[in-house]
């Protein structure tokens, strides 16, 4: 076997063996493979194609690639959620109290932020004293205490997916049905979990730009997780705007403290339900609930107080701080320094995900390179939303920065920037699509 | 400009500007781009394609990366011949000095044999004393001596593409016509030649396995040198069956001889005269004939003793050794060691050139690797060919080896094992393919 006739079985638009996938995947984490013959292959794949059972082999050897986690102390089946990347998506810090409370536990590896997504561990970072470089020899003990643990270590897991999203991130082969599939699903097989609910984010703001494709990338998914042995269910979300009102770390660690105490935002209410329910129910939590009651019983815990209980057990367990009133204490604070305003009289038919992400890097919330360093306090605030009607003049926005730059006007005057393209308007009141758009299974 | 958006355009299936390619094949020569980007592009170029002024700006580019001939010392304008590849192709040591019997000048840069197709510079060698390393600054000298000059010395021409095709013969993507075309027409142009005659070969033994492939490389390259400047006629030839009766060096060179001095081999014959009066034709040195009439004169001179005259003329102005019955001394000679006999009676229907060449090889007559040393001696040559009657145990083939190599059995045994995959069997006459098929302008 030798790889120049596994690219060309995949230029012919031929089906690669169980036994190419497995050689190609060694290849790629022992370097016994040269750069040059993988992104030929990747770019042949990107082109005609993969089937079932190429992409579940992908994932597989990729998942078996390096460390597998065994979840067995959970109590019950192990559950986990992915999403696809969004902006202002702050549903891990939501979802993991609020599933708690039914008493399903989860472990979650999450990633910094790169590019204009936002980074699930660098929004725990922003709570002082958070760790979240958590050996995994601890997370049994940390599941115990509060059913929750969060890590950012994650450099052992599925090392060959890591090689290839390099190679694909410089190659122009990222944008690929199979290629995006097997990559989350073989980070999920690897990180443990037996049900995946999977946030499949749809929009400007995500990779998939429309609903068709985001049906297209949840069913292959589903596909890879049943014949993976895995249940899997993928609930499409809306990203032609940002989640919620706020994009930044500290910002957004506010949001989710404001909606647990009490706060709701709807948009954000209805994607962490839902994903909640789904993955209450595939650990079996259900109670004899359906899943539309599920969902209705999420909604009430979520800002009852009960998942703010478990949410303030997380922090404490990972050594946050918590100030005497019960809220997180901040590594900073972020300070309102110019209002964006509407350039002319009508509906807000979109804000473009992808601009106001970018324009949050811009002010520092973000990493443009790895080894950039954040600026936790920096961040937006919106004053509408999507559907909103708004006269020219009216706030649209607020840009924040953190203590250390509320000077930084370079920082604002490009942020301001990007966002005047991110707002388009409509005479007439514009169809906006729901926040949870479709759920597979 | 970065070579990402390059490869994401050709990747969505848009034209590459001739900005893209021209920052592309810099890129290539200097290195700037690294091998796992140009290959991604390769792939990309494979299935998505090129149109015309993509084909030809590439061509011009890979052209220009290196040094240009200019052949303003020739009389009249400079003409040059290629072919895509044959196995008992002995076309050039025929052609070069009948279209000099017309005053038609060529200088041949040719490349030594690699893989199961032979080459005219090995070929050259086989015989006693000719110099085939011959520096471009004395090409006018020899040009002025006898119309004729031959070098293997092609090291700086279209450097781009000698990288590019590198890096296709480890990527799977060889066989693409956009890609083909380009590189050999790049060489063609930096060579200097302004009228250009390619024998495009067609079947088994080919880059091209069909009629409609060959159709399309002609007119591919036809096109690019009606945008490049270039007047290119396209002669498609077979190679279901080697070429002639003789296969590989010094015996090809003696088959060269016979025909020279007056032996009709119809195939090699038909081809050569075709090949030669569109050369004419191009170098505008027909006097007053018609292609057809060309043609017919072209059969008189190749072995009416007029074409060897030159012959010799060649093989001494660059040092090659002439006995006293006027025919060139080898390096060696070739031994019969071992003959094939059919193992059925019918008649044979192809004699699959690509086994018969990678036999020849098995022999020694050509190389495996690059450093591999040639077995000037060595060749196959053959009793019968495709359309003739045999009854089992008549001899197909006879399997030469040079005096060094007489006792090498596994030679023997090897390229007898590849030579009785070759031959196919019919009951009823087969159809055979004339040996020039079509010519396209």
């Amino acid at each position: 076997m030798n790889m120049q006739d596994i690219i060309l079985k995949k230029r012919y638009g031929k089906a690669l063996s169980d036994e190419d996938i497995d050689f190609f995947v060694k290849g790629v984490v022992d370097k016994s493979i040269p750069d040059y013959q993988i992104s030929a292959l990747l770019m042949a794949i990107v082109l005609n194609g993969m089937d079932d059972r190429e992409m579940t082999e992908l994932t597989i050897k990729m998942a078996e690639s390096g460390r597998q986690n065994d979840l067995s102390y959970i109590d019950g089946i192990p559950v986990d959620k992915h999403s696809t990347g969004g902006v202002g998506d702050k549903c891990t810090p939501l979802v993991m109290p609020l599933v708690a409370t039914f008493g399903v536990s989860t472990v979650k590896l999450s990633g910094r932020g790169l590019g204009f997504t936002g980074g699930t561990v660098d929004k725990f970072e922003s709570v002082e004293g958070f760790n979240v470089e958590v050996p995994m020899s601890e997370f049994p003990d940390l599941i115990k205490k509060c059913n929750m643990a969060i890590s950012g270590q994650t450099p052992d897991l599925a090392p060959a997916d890591k090689v290839l999203y390099a190679l694909r991130d410089v190659t122009g082969t990222i944008d690929s049905i199979p290629l995006i599939a097997s990559s989350i699903m073989s980070k999920k097989i690897a990180g443990g979990a037996h049900g995946i609910v999977l946030d499949v984010t749809c929009g400007h703001g995500a990779f998939m730009k429309n609903l068709e494709e985001a049906v297209k990338l949840s069913e292959a998914m589903i596909r890879i997780g049943k014949l993976a042995g895995r249940e899997v269910v993928a609930v499409i979300t809306d990203m032609n705007q940002p989640l919620g009102r706020n994009v930044g770390n500290v910002i957004e660690m506010q949001e989710v403290f404001e909606i647990l105490s009490g706060k709701h935002i709807s948009d954000v209410e209805n994607v962490v339900c839902a994903l909640a329910a789904n993955m209450i129910m595939l650990a079996g939590k259900n109670e004899g609930m359906s899943i539309d009651e599920l969902i209705d019983e999420c909604k009430v815990r979520l800002t009852d107080g009960r998942a703010l209980e478990k949410y303030k057990e997380l922090i404490l367990s990972q050594g946050g701080h918590i100030n005497s009133n019960g809220s997180p204490i901040y590594v900073d604070y972020p300070n309102e320094c110019m209002r964006i305003s509407a350039s002319q009289d009508g509906y807000i038919s979109a804000i473009k995900a992808d601009m106001i992400g970018k324009a949050s890097v811009a002010l520092g919330a973000g990493r443009k390179v790895k080894t950039d360093e954040i600026d936790y306090g920096a961040g937006i605030g919106f004053y509408v939303k999507a559907g909103d009607y708004v006269k020219r003049g009216d706030a649209l926005c607020a840009l924040y920065l953190g203590s250390k730059h509320t000077e930084d006007e370079d920082r604002l005057f490009e942020a301001a920037e990007i966002i005047s393209d991110a707002y388009e308007y409509s005479d007439i009141k514009p169809d906006i699509a729901p926040s949870v758009i479709e759920v597979l299974k």
